[in-house]
């Protein structure tokens, strides 16, 4: 539909849709960059959804059972603050739009959760969003099996660009939806046939409709620019049993000379282009003014939930007061009063029975007795259950006949699945935790940098965390995903050397609200270390002593995870010879650094050689070898120094020179013994 | 077609195809690890594939014309090792394979690059082998427009199992290979509805083949043990003109007790179970024996491509001795001998004009002199072509309707041209390099460590390196990215200063012939630091004093890149003040850490106070500010604490502390001025 037709047609539709456009425009001069096509393309859309469909009140941006409403082509980020700022959302305030994109506005250039309310997570990194919605809308089909459709009842809805649909990840995403019969799921594409580079066609023939029919979705297709057809196929989409698609036919920067191009996509700053596009659209209001009426219409639409938000609440009171308070702390994220005293009655049992297991096998006794407790938890791993020992048997599993199951089977799909971690954990409700082994780290980044960025407390179950994998060879051995996880800012990397320090972890990582962990586990298994019950969870600490010199204190061998058990038999041999040696254990750097430094000195105080042992490269180990009163000249490492290689575990070890023996020469070599 | 069937009416066949099956039955059991199913079940395929179409000569497996056989389910490797043995590869002995798993051997648990030959790429992180494959074929369809059919001719043929259908990566490739049309690659699906968790259905209901045409593929079926069907279809999808898939339907471990279950993925040890498989296979021969008839009629199949191998070579010897030099030159990946020179020339002209540029910019001119001279290059982007500057106007577009041409428009596929990137370079005769955002990185993570770990000189083109890229904000600006870099092993990470830097950059990376390049550049414009010519190559030393101290030197400004600029003004404030002070570039980290000790001590002397600049964490410097003599309480670290925001460049390096004011306080405080 031209804009003529659509301007004497649909007049009403026109001039609500019209200060989205504008706004962009106005905003994205003033910012001098930004991308104005997309919000003007999809504005129309955007106005038919939060018109006629989407549940939500701007007065109570945070209401559980909203539907959600996700902008997976992030770049487009002043559609959603259009339509944050007229529908009434408190925060997003004429002062911020004018701000777009500058130092402390909330308008940042492309979405950031956190900043303002009605954020649902943080887009741009292109085809999250679309991964996230997939966890949203798990999450609710999880919640409403559990709590009943009475308490969570809602749709999630995207819309995406081409650039979205071409990342890998939605195809995981879209493949995860389809198996599992999202039916609340409603992606609206943003068809504009135009990326940076130029027509789609440059680089793509993808039919898209087929592609997310062949993966069991529901497609649709509309004229994006004609209010009645889009409200028909929204109206379809959300009736169809599966997730569905609707494919929407817009013309990227609407109205402007740069309509239909790759320049559209960007920032249109041409005060000519912007005051000729201002006359075609019939807009005589100046820049970011928006005339009382309209603003009026808007603030009804954003109202338009308050009574279903309120019926809601009543429903919400009417449960039982444990059933309440349960509700509101998991959406809080907070961890159940019961955690600390699970965790610790393990540690117990533990230290009875000294189990020698792999940390992964103490990750899932940690999680039997966590997982009955926090019944907010969602386990799962891409294709590597038995592996990452994610499953316990409390969970049930989550399949389109058993939505309250809680463990899922992700599929071979390992950005898919930290993207849809974020979405569930975003959207309340569900913790979320799940696996695959530590090198695949890599297939994930992206979204796990987003949980860090956004600070949502997903746990990644990282298992086969080192060479002692073994056979499998350099493909599947990480040897730098430590240090990259530990790159990575707000980030907790876990890596635990037995069951005492497995629960630990668990505990710290189940209490984070605002923070992602890695636990990095082994394959092998691994004698305990942690030999007299603590209440005291160490983990917690980052670093502490785990054996103690007897006599003079000349060497501190520091360590973790699976090389502990190589730190302290090393320690046996050095004081064997009468070299007193301390053992320190590093689970985790990030809460070691959060420690006072009087703690940290305590830890590692001056004088000492140091040698650092880990199963990985070196890059990092330098701030704990020198810092702290550490010299470089007095400290070594033990790990290493390349990529692995295929051969049994033990063999591995000993070839790279990652022993005790090894560990207790460099300590005697830099004391010049 | 069952085994009783197949054995009745197609004998010779099922005696070819039975030792791939008891080799890997042997050699799993052997090494008591790997993945028995997944050879088991495809052995007909393979066996048909190799017997009648893969052009290959097992003499000469270095033949550029070959077809390429590349085994993207890299867990199946006893497929792969069992073929090259059987058809005669001189390294691939029977010991070789009864060392399967261990130190030493070629026979990786995946199969690795460079290991033994008939491997054409390291596979086993899922996805990957299928990527590889669509740069393989871009390669073959650019060199065939490039040299004639008569040298450059061939087929990719890829065995694909579920997994590697299931990861995004997969989508980019698919979609890439469906737009260009690559009628020589052919998929072999290994459908055999089994992944490790239990059946596909568990986490996928994709219609393979309606995704496969959605994306412009032709699609066929067979039964994957009736050698006919399996021709058959062979047959049509090479005679299809778009890139082929055949669903090939098999039973995963066929024969044995663990057929068409999930134990049959992994490692089938047990006695009894072998002994039964054999019994069903009618195989009465012992452990690793393989009667000499039939090893005879294997060798056959190996040598049948020895006439086409020598008409190859008449045909190349045919060429004038300078095209044939140019063909050995190029597959070698060689740099020619004019590269030195055109790139002083370049550098010579810049400190004559000293452009205030972008270092992204500064690349685009490098290249401009470079491709011209070494046509063996292919650019390209991740549909950012004109923010990362990487097509140059001699190029041309690789099209279907232009295959000669050396840029590609990747599409919005961080990963997937990654993963072609590194099937391009393996295909030989092409050097790809391709760019997209630093922070994107993360999206190629998977492809780029295989592009480490198997040695293959590509180069990524990462630009917007920075929170020096302003407004689009924290999701776009890397700030882990270069820790992320230089934590991977074989990696030069390159962060050039200014133009005749980047030219150096450009020098070093393409005279790689067995180490990736990451080229981190800048989006904002960057003075000119280099302001004397030196015909030597200054970035190839990694680090090199840019400016001396004048007066005694009490401090040493370390910098990369952007921020070079703010080390020289810096030094500038200090000189002021009488502080001697010296600035050393230090471009990239890797070839530093190469020269020897006497030079890095040269560079960085104990004694001056070090203060580090550099817009990204700390993680890793403290290498260079402790190392070399350097002492923790005599240095600093200007640069990024946590992620970035969103606001113009200078406002973010000004709130984030990292200017010449900064830098020039840090180096007087810890002067104790």
């Amino acid at each position: 539909m031209d804009i003529a037709t659509l301007r004497a047609q649909h007049p009403d539709h026109w001039t609500l849709a019209c200060p989205i456009r504008t706004l962009t425009l106005d905003a994205v001069a003033a910012a001098n960059s930004g991308h104005s096509g997309m919000p003007m393309g999809m504005a129309d859309v955007a106005t038919v959804l939060f018109q006629n469909h989407l549940k939500f009140d701007a007065s109570a941006p945070n209401w559980p059972d909203r539907d959600r409403f996700i902008l997976s082509a992030g770049h487009g980020s002043m559609l959603l603050y259009s339509l944050l700022h007229l529908t009434g959302y408190a925060d997003m305030t004429l002062e911020q739009i004018k701000n777009f994109r500058q130092w402390g506005a909330i308008t940042a250039g492309h979405p950031e959760y956190g900043h303002a309310t009605g954020i649902e997570t943080t887009t741009g990194p292109l085809g999250q969003g679309i991964a996230n919605a997939v966890g949203f809308a798990m999450a609710e089909e999880n919640l409403r099996a559990r709590w009943g459709a009475k308490i969570q009842d809602h749709h999630t809805y995207v819309i995406a660009g081409d650039g979205c649909l071409m990342e890998g990840v939605s195809q995981e995403a879209i493949a995860l939806a389809g198996k599992h019969e999202l039916s609340r799921l409603i992606v609206l594409w943003d068809n504009n046939g135009i990326t940076i580079d130029g027509k789609v066609s440059l680089s793509d023939v993808t039919d898209q409709m087929a592609r997310f029919a062949a993966s069991g979705w529901d497609v649709f297709a509309c004229d994006g620019h004609d209010p009645v057809d889009i409200d028909r196929a929204i109206v379809a989409a959300k009736t169809s049993p599966r997730p569905a698609m609707i494919a929407c036919a817009t013309h990227i920067a609407l109205g402007s000379s740069a309509q239909d191009t790759s320049k559209g996509h960007g920032a249109l700053t041409a005060p000519d282009l912007i005051a000729q596009t201002r006359e075609v659209y019939g807009w005589p209001h100046g820049p970011f003014v928006i005339p009382a009426d309209i603003k009026a219409r808007w603030e009804a639409i954003g109202a338009r939930g308050v009574d279903a938000r309120k019926d809601w609440e009543r429903r919400l009171s009417n449960l039982s007061d444990t059933k309440r308070a349960e509700f509101t702390r998991i959406f809080k994220g907070e961890a159940p009063a019961k955690l600390a005293a699970v965790v610790r009655a393990l540690k117990k049992q533990a230290v009875e029975t000294m189990p020698k297991i792999a940390t992964r096998a103490a990750s899932e006794r940690a999680l039997e007795v966590i997982n009955p407790i926090m019944q907010e938890t969602m386990g799962g791993s891409a294709d590597l259950t038995g592996s990452n020992n994610t499953k316990t048997g409390d969970l049930g599993v989550f399949m389109p006949e058993s939505r309250e199951g809680r463990y899922v089977y992700y599929g071979i799909r390992e950005h898919g699945m930290a993207s849809a971690m974020n979405g569930m954990a975003l959207h309340g409700g569900v913790r979320p935790y799940s696996g695959t082994f530590m090198c695949f780290t890599d297939y994930a980044r992206p979204a796990m940098r987003l949980s860090a960025l956004m600070g949502v407390p997903v746990v990644y179950v990282m298992t086969h965390d080192s060479i002692g994998l073994g056979e499998d060879g350099p493909t599947h051995q990480p040897v730098e995903h430590l240090a990259i996880s530990r790159a990575t800012p707000n980030t907790l990397v876990m890596r635990p050397a037995d069951l005492v320090e497995t629960a630990e972890a668990w505990e710290v990582a189940f209490s984070q609200t605002k923070t992602p962990t890695v636990m990095a586990l082994s394959r092998q298994n691994l004698p305990a270390v942690r030999k007299k019950h603590l209440n005291l969870n160490m983990v917690a600490k980052g670093a502490y002593v785990l054996e103690e010199a007897e006599g003079k204190r000349q060497v501190i061998l520091m360590a973790t995870g699976s090389e502990v058990e190589i730190a302290v038999k090393a320690r046996e041999i050095l004081q064997a010879e009468g070299i007193g040696c301390r053992v320190v254990s590093m689970p985790c750097w990030e809460l070691f650094e959060e420690q006072d430094q009087a703690y940290r000195r305590k830890v590692l105080p001056p004088g000492p050689v140091r040698v650092a042992v880990e199963a990985g490269i070196r890059f990092g180990w330098d701030r704990w070898l020198f810092g702290e009163g550490g010299k470089r000249e007095k400290s070594g490492f033990i790990g290493m120094h390349g990529f692995g290689a295929s051969a049994p575990a033990d063999r591995l070890y000993k070839e790279f020179g990652i022993t005790a023996e090894d560990t207790a020469a460099k300590a005697k070599s830099l004391l010049g013994l």
